[in-house]
């Protein structure tokens, strides 16, 4: 590991040696259904409560990748995970079971993305040998938490975001496919939004700030990629952050940019608002269509980018900003090893 | 980085060159106050809610940490960061005026051992320059969001620990008096354990195997040690602790075991039950006292096992086990340089 200019780091060693995602019921109608791993009819998972759903949905997600990359849970040398719910107790209860090291992270919807470089810096450092990034969310246990029961039927803005239900996993190791090149970790910013339905504003300030770090430390242009990913910016904040990038920093993204919340659900045929988000949502494109057309070598370079609103219901009541922070990684196809 | 035996890394280059701990009123009233960095004679700090009080107790551990130490926030390359509120918002809204790359964590109680472990990692890789480590916890914050509003007046019981208002911060790079020399993420541990008024025997199955792990790689015994310093035990926990090192894994810790929980409290004059718990417990207490302890070369080589346990209000409200872990860092004097 070295740094590049401020904030990057480069790896030299981290490859992907497999992925997986497991998605709920809505999210294997939507467009990218071919590429998850499990698509999974019920999204109470046979579980009696959405928390424990959402733990059955992270467990999923590490089973599938340990199969995938032929790997037993002793051979994990590192467990990075986290989710959105209070005291990530996603990650905790669906984890437990596999007796590696854990490492929890708390990164709100950035998570998977500073999951996957804390799994690279560590195996990056040929200490850590095999290392696990895993993220998860889940609409029901997420709506539950931040804000009204399901049962309640309440009316959702426009501007707001659907939480994902799914997981996404990596496993991290010195051979594999795709190269983790390069990795950044955000700082906290916010331009004083406050509305907890438009996540998409409060995250895009913090995406624009990470982006535009790691190209100035790196010397490159948005056109050197071809994809800057963002996590879940959505329809809202995805307009948000190529304008900030524009204004702020002199980059034009626009030919680049995609948004995990904008691909997974399909806008005009599901009722998904400004388009998904929760930490499940970049884990679960990344580790399906992303790095299956970085292994299929149709995508050679991609920057992704999770975002991140970093307030709690309480500080939202209490009349807080929005905080949020954004991590980057950056995915290189090696062709198939 | 060199992993050693299973579980355990060692590192070359980290030393602590600075640590801040900065407390409330009752910790400020204990045994250990005169080592602390800042008593603060108001738990409320000014602030209009306890969740802002506590972000401002961190908020003054890393300016004085950084004072200390003689740094800019420019200066830090990395902070890790936790605490107990749900989204770790102590952490987020503390830390966000510093402008410093920031990874969150979540460790509950363990936190400040995994944030001095990950620091430790970031500078021995030679990327990262100086890191921080920060964890913080306050009494009013954590009985709101975990047990009874403070109004309700509601009784606790005996082997309830008391939330240690405190925060602690300590800046990590390559001189000072004190190394960071090995460290060791720990797995989940459960033995059953559903009561959230006694977190001490909940987490202490985690601590032992933690703690038994490191003698285990490092092929050392509990004499190689000036103390094996668990994090908030407390009394209950701290009895467990003992007796499962013994039971399960054949080492007598009784001479070098102590306990932050113990320690920060004067059980026979202050109200506070099984002792103190709470991410600023072991975060206020290694960042006074134990480090003052080293720096003196009173203290020689002390085994630092951060104990967390992981449950959530709702996780508790299901039924569920408490689930913890416990992640440990070596700290050894190397006189003041």
């Amino acid at each position: 590991m070295k740094r590049i200019g401020k904030y990057t780091y480069s790896f030299s060693v981290p490859r992907i040696v497999a992925a997986a995602s497991c998605v709920g019921k809505t999210e294997g109608e939507g467009p990218l259904a071919s590429g998850f791993d499990v698509l999974n009819p019920d999204d109470g998972m046979g579980c009696g409560s959405w928390e424990h759903a959402e733990a059955a949905l992270a467990k999923q997600a590490v089973a599938t990748v340990l199969k995938k990359a032929g790997l037993r849970p002793d051979d994990i040398r590192m467990a990075f995970a986290g989710d959105l719910l209070n005291q990530c107790t996603a990650s905790t209860f669906g984890l437990m079971s596999f007796g590696f090291p854990f490492a929890g992270l708390f990164g709100a919807c950035s998570t998977f993305a500073l999951a996957l470089f804390m799994a690279a810096a560590f195996t990056d450092s040929g200490a850590a040998g095999f290392t696990l990034a895993e993220a998860s969310s889940h609409f029901c246990s997420a709506e539950k938490q931040f804000r009204y029961p399901l049962e309640y039927g309440g009316q959702r803005a426009p501007t707001a975001q659907r939480t994902v239900t799914g997981a996404g996993a990596a496993v991290v190791g010195n051979t594999g496919p795709v190269a983790i090149e390069k990795g950044i970790v955000g700082r906290i910013a916010q331009l004083g939004v406050k509305d907890m339905a438009n996540m998409g504003a409060a995250m895009a300030p913090a995406a624009a700030k990470t982006v535009a770090a790691f190209l100035d430390d790196t010397s490159t242009m948005p056109a050197d990629y071809d994809m800057i990913l963002t996590g879940d910016l959505g329809r809202i904040g995805s307009e948000l952050f190529s304008e900030l990038m524009r204004s702020d920093f002199g980059y034009d993204v626009s030919s680049v940019h995609a948004d995990c919340g904008n691909m997974i659900y399909d806008a005009e045929k599901q009722d998904v608002h400004a388009g998904g988000s929760g930490c499940g949502c970049s884990a679960s494109v990344v580790c399906s269509k992303i790095l299956n057309e970085l292994c299929a070598g149709k995508l050679k370079r991609v920057l992704f980018a999770g975002t991140g609103a970093l307030m709690s219901p309480v500080t939202f009541y209490q009349g807080d900003v929005i905080p949020a922070v954004t991590h980057a990684v950056l995915l290189c196809s090696q062709g198939r090893i």
